[in-house]
């Protein structure tokens, strides 16, 4: 089947032994091998392909000057020892789609585009959606040439690898006039279709989201000798936060997760003098968010004064929230027979391109829900299904 | 004056300025300076000073090869970051006791030893005690010459910056046989002898304590799109734990801390996998202590259940009431003047060398009660109050 075959030769790409994670990180050795498949794939099928000033793939199918392009796509970087649909999903399934339309014997009424946007994970620089930020210039040239990775390699010396001019980056008026929409195909990270009984969903919103660091300062001391009385131990402040976060964000209809930790000096025997940690937040409405951060900030400062602690929360980033373009929405939703419509609180390259085009997006069942996980999954006929509901939006939009 | 002139020497050696903390890390040259003070305040009083074969550190009044000695001291190591008074206090007031003695014209009818064990606080090699575990045989050769610190140094190779042979490394019998009593002073790490106004203490007996490791087992998962429920977070079931141990500990009255953390993978927008923490219990008798962690890992259990994780609990270390020599410790607190009896949650040399020899415990009180810590914190009355009943017990054993 030539769907599985695309996806035999991308498998062994960038997946590390020890996990069965993936780890293709942007413009390391494993992604360049993945752009190669990209040009492949794109090659085989006579699309002419270019990298854009940011790093960004696209292969089109038509003539890219003629404007008014229907782009589709997804990112092919991973986190780390991420799953194998979390962005090449959306890129298997554009190639198919063009796949099941020319099979159909459709010929584009306007040009169609398969992007591959670099750095969507931000999980080699730090900035989720970083080609994209760059191509509607949601984030500044300077900003961006600023980034390192862990090892303190900048991401203009990062971008040297495939050739490209560092100086060059930044909002692309040209590339972002030539298209009309984007719409993205991803695998959903939740388990919301699994309730649905739905395939194939259509994006209705990215929920509000946010990071913030909270500083908990106690005192160390002795773990044998100091009397529980005596003590100002900052652990008890965190566990204390991290199950009202869970509880707040249960109440108000929101998720609130604690998942990085530093805790000083980490010692079995010593009590912390310090532990920092970091929340992650989302909510359907602005509102919910709110009522939560700002419930769980006043709840661990109390408890901060029962234990002798002190406490600082201060907010890392914010999303507001993203709505898709309601026209393209409810006409794909229409076109796709009704396909229910599902908000999200994971953050995409459809989202910051919102901003400049009109964007949607479509979501494939994920039969576990796990995601950023090397268990996350889907089942080959639900993808089918989605690369099916690809090519029919395509032919709705490039008709 | 004399007392405080060896405490202006010994301050700036392994301080370190961007904590005002001791590393003090057993066979660096931090340590190996403390040796050469040592060596340098015992030469200027006539005694004579010889490293045993464990590498610990002594210095004799009188003819070692007499027999009967009483011995006293403590350590010079610190852990990271660690106070002035925990260690060097049993020593300076060891020397500071020699000289009270010769000044009231004191001539000892038994040998006199002042000892400085080595890695009592198990900072670099990660076993407490190891040089009077090493002298009376706690621990056996073989193992303690595998330990290595965190950069893979092993023991062997570290103890050949004294010159020493790690060949010969183990109990030292002949050095036990020469010993009729070890008495060690240290300060007090916590706040007992405030609330009983009492300058100095003698020990009653150290605690039962140990250490366990729990590992918190649940799913990786995106922190923005996993519902609640569908969640297995085992940083939930980690911070319940968290608060259990504390109100287990209180209502036992015992005392019990989570001081170290490792999150995996621990991302901000990622749900952990696994997280690994590690408990210190103690409690006065070994009944409250089994009954503390007994009951955390029923609750621990019980709450995985809830949160669709999985937890393991492993004991690491486990040390018994440790009991004083009785007739000793009557002595000591009666010559005293009726000196309190003080029980204390913290191992120590003398807990160690118990079991081998009569030993006894002076504590000095210690104002804040904090240890383990830049800001411990001794006041010179209360230290000079320790080193004259240093030279009271003495005077009495040695006479």
């Amino acid at each position: 089947m030539w769907f599985e075959e695309m996806w035999r030769e991308l498998a062994p790409i960038g997946r590390f032994d020890g996990t069965g994670g993936y780890r293709r990180f942007t413009y390391t050795p494993a992604e360049l091998e993945c752009r190669a498949w990209f040009t492949a794939q794109a090659t085989s099928r006579g699309l002419s392909v270019e990298t854009d000033r940011n790093g960004n793939l696209w292969a089109w199918w038509g003539d890219a000057d003629a404007g008014g392009a229907i782009a589709t796509g997804s990112h092919l970087d991973s986190v780390p020892d991420g799953g194998a649909f979390d962005g090449p999903l959306g890129i298997v399934s554009a190639f198919a789609a063009i796949d099941l339309l020319r099979q159909a014997g459709f010929t584009p009424g306007k040009p169609i585009a398969v992007a591959a946007f670099a750095e969507e994970e931000g999980a080699r620089f730090g900035v989720a959606c970083l080609g994209s930020r760059l191509l509607s210039g949601a984030i500044t040239p300077e900003a961006a040439r600023a980034l390192t990775d862990d090892n303190g390699v900048t991401l203009a010396d990062a971008m040297a690898t495939i050739g490209a001019d560092p100086d060059a980056i930044g909002r692309d008026e040209r590339l972002l006039s030539r298209i009309d929409a984007y719409v993205e195909l991803h695998i959903e990270q939740g388990r919301a279709q699994v309730d649905m009984d739905a395939p194939v969903a259509v994006a209705e919103a990215i929920w509000p989201h946010g990071r913030w660091r909270m500083d908990f300062t106690g005192r160390a001391d002795h773990a044998g000798t100091t009397r529980l009385e005596d003590r100002a131990d900052p652990m008890l402040t965190y566990a204390n936060t991290v199950l009202a976060a869970r509880k707040k964000a249960r109440l108000a209809g929101a998720v609130a997760t604690v998942g990085r930790i530093v805790c000083e000096p980490n010692g079995t025997n010593a009590i912390p003098s310090r532990v920092r940690a970091w929340l992650d937040a989302r909510a359907p409405e602005l509102a919910a968010l709110e009522q939560v951060v700002t419930e769980l900030e006043q709840a661990t400062v109390e408890r901060a004064g029962r234990d002798g602690t002190s406490v600082t929360v201060s907010r890392e980033s914010y999303s507001p929230h993203v709505a898709f373009d309601v026209p393209l929405r409810d006409r794909l939703a229409g076109v796709l027979g009704g396909a229910p419509l599902l908000a999200t609180g994971a953050g995409h390259d459809a989202g910051v391109l919102a901003a400049s085009i009109p964007t949607a997006m479509l979501f494939v069942r994920n039969p576990t829900g796990v995601s950023h996980s090397p268990a996350e999954n889907a089942e080959m006929p639900d993808c089918l299904a989605g690369a099916d509901a690809l090519a029919t939006v395509l032919r709705e939009l490039a008709a």
